[in-house]
């Protein structure tokens, strides 16, 4: 099933000059939401890995029925602020301004390989800092997986520490 | 499963007085994961339902790969300005000011049958505010269901128009 003909695009959302594409059609349809889920796990096929990491938060719609379905632990990958206990954080510039991600430290354990599962890739910052946190945390990301890659905004040359898939590119 | 054990509480997170809740260590581990989906699934058992509404963010953990499983359509309810074209929105009192959560109008057809499925029922004002947007698009929330329940702040008393079930109440 082709879901780029379910997704919705919005000129001017959340801000001008972003062209918004919007996956909730896809999970308004129990069969396209199972459709998605499906073709993601056909690109993690044979891939060696021990954990998946979800970034907020639509990746967590994604990442956690693979979690779920493949028998694999589920780490948040969170802004900062919103995970308690020791975590690890790594700051992130912003068109205006800085941010942090942070992820729970007995999260990731020495040696383990990881898979982040999201909804979009962009220019690829967010991943690129979840990588370099599992880094410094002893793991390391083998594969960055998404629903929808916007090419031109090249994300994949950021990430090309590690396998980079998609399902649907614009 | 007893999933009380899993979890770890942090007191005065995010804020002082407040003995935050985590359910992270169940996400991290598969088998605790998978029995935290099995548990929430037996709650719903034989309940007649078409739609499951899935409250940001930790809520679409739990919702995303229940709806998968049932073969159920996922509908996001978000705060303010994240879900884009025609949507349904109610404020609410904070503690401070007032926030709103949005539902895409196309994501409840006149006459669904729908189930919120959260991971924390603490005052029930999310889940009231829910049902508050469903019913004014013509259709019924049948059931709250939660990972955790707060007793002591007596959510129920606000959800008393659906059925409200929760695995572990503290």
């Amino acid at each position: 099933m082709d879901l780029r003909e379910v997704i919705k695009s919005y000129p001017d959302f959340p801000k001008p000059n972003i062209l918004f594409r919007d996956v909730n059609p896809i999970l308004q349809d129990a069969k396209h939401f199972e459709s998605a889920i499906s073709q993601i796990e056909d690109l993690l096929y044979d891939m060696d890995y021990d954990v998946i990491i979800a970034p907020e938060s639509r990746g967590f719609i994604f990442a956690a029925p693979i979690a779920i379905r493949q028998g694999k632990g589920l780490v948040l990958a969170r802004k900062k602020g919103k995970l308690p206990g020791d975590v690890a954080s790594k700051q992130y510039f912003l068109e205006y301004g800085m941010d942090s991600i942070e992820i729970q430290k007995d999260g990731i354990k020495l040696g383990q390989k990881v898979v982040i599962i999201d909804d979009l890739l962009a220019t690829g910052g967010t991943a690129k800092v979840i990588c370099d946190i599992v880094d410094g945390l002893g793991g390391k990301v083998v594969a960055s997986v998404f629903l929808i890659e916007l090419a031109e905004l090249n994300g994949r040359e950021l990430l090309k520490d590690c396998e980079v898939k998609a399902i649907i590119t614009y």
